[in-house]
């Protein structure tokens, strides 16, 4: 039986959307990792180590929960954890088709691993991590769509620039 | 620990598509409840009992999986049947569409059961039960698409017109 | 200047999703008139006299709005009515097809006369009225995408089939 | 090398996009035989004897055109008629789900038929045959949606009614 | 009632499918206020004040709109002008998703401006300031797609590369 | 009649979905120019000359085709060549939008050329060449989706950096 799943991202930053998936998942699987992917290829606002923290802050209550961070391949990362499937959430068709492209190539790397897909709750269907950057940016409150841990964050990022 | 889900549907009739995902779901889950949706609505080529009996024949060699129907909400009888979770499969845009809308509805009217999406295989991603029985009407051959037990059926039943 | 436009649609029944956009549609211009289109090619769960009147119960508080119906060309009874504008709600891609259909038919039939889009609240993104009508058929609940009145109107419809 | 092409489709009634597909086509092939499929499943508003009539008074002018009509399976009358390939139009994104899944299966029935997509003219990129009949019904005009010819038959047949 | 409302984007450069925008919504409107959003995150072609020279020179003779530019919120910008819309064009489905993600979190940001789109004519359905880029770049004639002006200074600022 | 096209590409590198639509083409058409697009505002891994060769490699037993290599417009590389249409893949919805502006933009660069849509077969609907750059990168095995010398080539390229 499956009981340890990865929700593997770039949570830069985590935002409510991510976190909506993340209790989703934790509450049907017994262990949810939830891994910081660290892409060689991009560049993100966040250190590793500060997505890491932000992740632990915010998902601290959720028992299921474990933050961790990987390189490499995900189905690499999965089979060392002993898990058995990867979680992602769905928010509307522009995730659907970059989702299938990843899922089908993880299927084609390992196929014993499985990718399980939840969906979003509709009240951040169109909320994405790149345009949280963009209004904190600009100093836009955003009480709403990322947590007060993370709005914090996102300003004195914007401020030291 | 979730382990009993439901995988609602017409099954009008079972496709190679739908046994992707019953494998699927049972590689992941400890008991899989296939279940034929009885919808008022509908006309169905096949009746309730010859899809109950199609799944049956299609799905005897897994072991975790049971077939039943049922009629009225989903919500209901997923909670009825003390599972956690409803199991959809996921093929293309189109889908997208409305498993979402069925996917909140389904939210709303309980939310304490989540909707688990699954992705077909990519050589079933555009395979759809209609278009099975559009070719099975003209007496083409579907091996790759549909079981040896369905095509038969098939064919019988637009002989039989 | 635009001081009147025309909403049209089935509204069979009005949901949330629609009160969404009329109120939306208030705030920008001076009159919004809410208008049931009689199509003869559908076959619908309330009347066109049932329609009006629960548009007319959910929106009596909002000034800005008149209810009216109508039959034959959206654009010959926009230009009847003196208005320069349709109003129409985008929920999700699927819509977006369709409405964009009926908008280039519509400025093919009279140039003149402009369509403006509204979004849907996202938490209304994915409902829809065949959707609400399925559950209200099973006795679910629905007080979270229909006004109390079109859920009892819903009820008490499918008890008397 | 391929010299004759099938396009295949309902054509109730023939538009100015199917027009535009017929002669993008026979710029580029020898032959193109547009046949109106004869789908027991549907109930047209023109006949097949009509559509075919309604076809060849709108492709006279072509010299690659021929106009037939046909039922059974669209690879079967394509091999019948020594033709290698299947042409069908492109308009946007909800034909190409449909699209895909008929071309699938056409390559499933028979793998040496290779289906070949022209992309509709994008002033037609949003034109259907249902907007059509649905405007006719209400003698709505259209002049650049469809040949006068089609016109003129369309107000007639929903006058008759 | 709304007079005022904004027009806000990259522009680089205005195309025929934005000015095509730009004259239905001063057939609505009484102002429009076509502003440049100065983006920090972007490296553009034409420089602002290059861009807001090239809007004013293409849509001098219409006299509802003003040229502008910003840098910042949007909402807040919105709101500075006394306007109480924003207006956007829908073109294809891409489109349609970002246009989404920003109109949400605008609402977001602040409730009282609302987001209305207008549907580009379908013969702009695929024009993109980017494929411009790229066929200016190679010396291609854009008649149909961009003004005169804009053609002449796409191909100075090549050939001065 | 058309007996020669081209199929332009960034092939960074060639993959087996295009190679199947590669193989489409070269049973349709007399002659298939595969010609690698030369595209200065993009940073490929393999150079012109490697993406190349390495077509040449995997496309030498297909007696149809020709590699080739271009820069500018397509449209003056397919008129230089005495080719009269473009071929390009379709796979999935993302695909066409891209698709779609390309095309409509070659037909107002030059309306006697016509592009020509295959279906890619869909057990690599959901493939793309920067999927497989992610997954090489981390030393994944990519026998199914990429020819050996390819998979040779990519790792060599990955080991080197």
């Amino acid at each position: 039986m499956l009981d340890r799943v990865v929700y593997p991202g770039s949570f830069d930053p985590v935002t409510k959307g991510h976190l909506n998936i993340i209790r989703r998942a934790a509450n049907i699987f017994d262990e949810v990792i939830v891994s910081v992917f660290n892409n060689p290829n991009k560049d993100p606002i966040f250190s590793m180590e500060e997505r890491v923290e932000l992740l632990k802050e915010t998902t601290g209550e959720i028992a299921e929960v474990r933050v961790d961070s990987f390189t490499g391949l995900t189905t690499n990362y999965v089979k060392s954890k002993n898990a058995s499937a990867i979680i992602r959430g769905l928010r509307a068709v522009s995730d659907f088709e970059g989702e299938f492209q990843m899922a089908s190539m993880n299927k084609e790397l390992d196929p014993e691993i499985e990718t399980i897909f939840l969906m979003t709750d509709s009240k951040y269907a169109f909320l994405s991590s790149s345009v949280v950057k963009e209004v904190a940016q600009f100093g836009g409150s955003m009480d709403n769509v990322v947590p007060k841990v993370v709005e914090k964050a996102l300003l004195k990022k914007y401020n030291n620039k």
